[in-house]
């Protein structure tokens, strides 16, 4: 009985047109997890609601003994441990992350992969050292033009095995819009293991992939990274022989907090008759949210909803609100974002390969009762 | 447009014998969360990475007015506010909790609920007021059968709208074997707003529909409560119409943790040929974990692990380890827990209609590759 690698990791695939959840997609489901959108009526996400995703497995790892390197085209590699990363001047920045593959599970035909809804967000305050201050204190050759950082958590991926690694452009790394951090905090504690215990990356506006977890070395590379995660995964390919370009900052989206009570089963949700405040959040990687706007008519028509005023962080979703005069019936409501740089939200599906980036308007079906309505056995 | 309850609510039902997953149980399994099964490395869960369940919505608390009220059967009716019930002498106990319908995704016919797969699971200690003295100090009166535990958790379950309810018998909620708790503190900290914030139940050893979250009432009646979440659903039914037994203590499971690492989409394991550590958990909510037993052959036959010595910690998991002499090849890992009074793991599915207390052995698939054999492109 021989091992073929082939029967345990294979190519990336798109879902036949009538094909349902695999147990595949049910696996990573159960493992990582979303925010529940109720959450989002918190400025800052409690810890275990933030949204969550593993590649491989949580690695063990300690504190104590951790090490950062800082390698590759610099003058001076250095070997970092928690408490000389510590002794830097830290930064705090709060950040709206979302999983580039947010929205996958809503793409037709679907690709396989985990299977978000619209769920993959979260938003935290983070604390660490800015990029830029450990790569002026390696000092950076002049022929560098990448910096590729590498995490703890090990695995296979389309028959690849790695350790997953990820690249920022030079002029990115070294920028203050957004300014990186590698972080050591969230909420003003040490980092959970799930979200990168002791050390990550923090690219404010990026996507999640961009994020590197259990943080271990930072090289500096004269040539562009060519690794899995940047070269075949987490680019917009419309085809599997296709290119594309690659996944960076976080398109615009808002979601609503599903208003009145929930089915368990269909998560539709319920409310009486009368007037029904709606609110959520709204976020963009590229500019600022300038306008949020409501239909409670599946799409029909739209309102402008009352943006929260700016609070000085740039990164973090804003709140926003609305109310909506609700009958008796079955309603879809909707909600879109716009930022300062015109990107706004599409009706019709963002269709790619890798099922990234889908911000396709949020559907919430609402049954309104009649007055005086009431379940039954 | 009239609004249909039945549109939104339906009966419960088992999928049809090629029914994959649908877009209703992802839904929940995006929301709800397991425990990574790595995560059972650590003796206490952290923070976020204890598997969650929440029926409806997290709803929105605020410790700072929040109010537990003992009322019905009682001699004196009592309405507790959070210091109040921080001045009764404080127990904690370190409890592992389980979702009565974790393994229901691997049933076949599998019925349509939360789909988990192994992996609804947790522990913690948990820090609060014995629910007796609670109960002395109201005083409970000779007619009291039961006690009914009402949640702030609100929404609709086939046709039914209801906040979150559930009772005890009387004997059981007032007894030292388990003792239930009325926490307010979980690993030392208050309670996040998923695990129940800022008050709910714990009654170690009892699957998690027991461990009423938001905890906003407590009543003693003099009849047996009959209400959705005691009557319709978490019972063993074999069939629609058969009142079935009610879901209590959890049955005996061990886990292991996945050894080697994993291909990202199928989560199968890799490991190279020698000498694998392999180790995980072991529980039973009705007696003591005597013997633990690993199979690397498929279920074909069984070697014993070792057990941990007992920690004084009854009501949590244990830790057990083994080894395994890895070949090259394809494999299938199992491990069973028995427990004291000789209840052991079923090597066949244990069904019933609400998919409870599956605890059919756990199986892994691992791919051994030859010495020296690589991943490639």
């Amino acid at each position: 009985m021989g091992g073929r690698i082939g029967d345990i990791s294979a190519p990336g695939r798109v879902a036949a047109p009538d094909e349902a959840i695999g147990l595949d997609e049910l696996a990573l489901a159960a493992r990582n997890h979303g925010l529940p959108l109720e959450a989002m009526r918190y400025d800052l996400t409690p810890a275990g609601l933030h949204y969550v995703l593993v590649h491989y497995d949580i690695p063990a790892t300690d504190a104590d003994s951790w090490e950062l390197t800082v390698s590759g085209r610099v003058r001076t590699a250095l070997t970092l441990d928690m408490p000389t990363l510590r002794s830097f001047p830290a930064v705090t920045r709060r950040v709206t992350m979302e999983c580039a593959g947010n929205g996958r599970a809503r793409l037709s035909p679907r690709p396989v992969s985990q299977p978000w809804l619209v769920e993959a967000v979260g938003t935290a305050d983070w604390t660490g050292v800015p990029l830029r201050t450990l790569l002026a204190e390696a000092g950076v050759a002049a022929e560098a033009v990448e910096v590729v950082f590498t995490g703890a958590d090990h695995g296979v991926e389309r028959g690849i095995e790695q350790d997953y690694r990820r690249s920022l452009p030079l002029p990115v790394a070294m920028g203050d819009d957004p300014e990186v951090l590698v972080a050591y905090a969230m909420n003003w504690g040490p980092l959970p293991p799930q979200h990168g215990s002791p050390l990550r990356l923090v690219v404010p506006g990026w996507y999640g992939m961009a994020q590197v977890k259990w943080l271990r070395d930072i090289a500096l590379t004269d040539t562009p990274f060519t690794g899995f995660q940047q070269a075949v995964a987490y680019r917009y390919r419309q085809g599997a022989d296709d290119p594309g370009e690659p996944v960076t900052r976080i398109a615009p989206r808002a979601l609503m907090i599903p208003p009145g009570f929930p089915d368990f089963m269909s998560r539709a949700r319920v409310v009486r008759p009368g007037e029904v405040p709606l609110e959520g959040r709204a976020w963009s990687g590229h500019a600022p949210v300038t306008k949020v706007e409501v239909s409670t008519d599946g799409g029909g028509s739209w309102s402008e909803a009352e943006l929260a005023p700016a609070d000085g962080h740039r990164w973090a979703w804003r709140r926003w609100q609305s109310s909506w005069a609700a009958a008796p019936g079955s309603h879809v409501l909707s909600v879109r974002a716009t930022d300062a740089d015109g990107r706004t939200q599409p009706l019709s599906q963002p269709w790619n390969r890798g099922g990234f980036a889908n911000n396709l308007v949020q559907r919430i079906s609402v049954l309104c009762l009649e007055n005086g309505q009431a379940f039954t056995a």
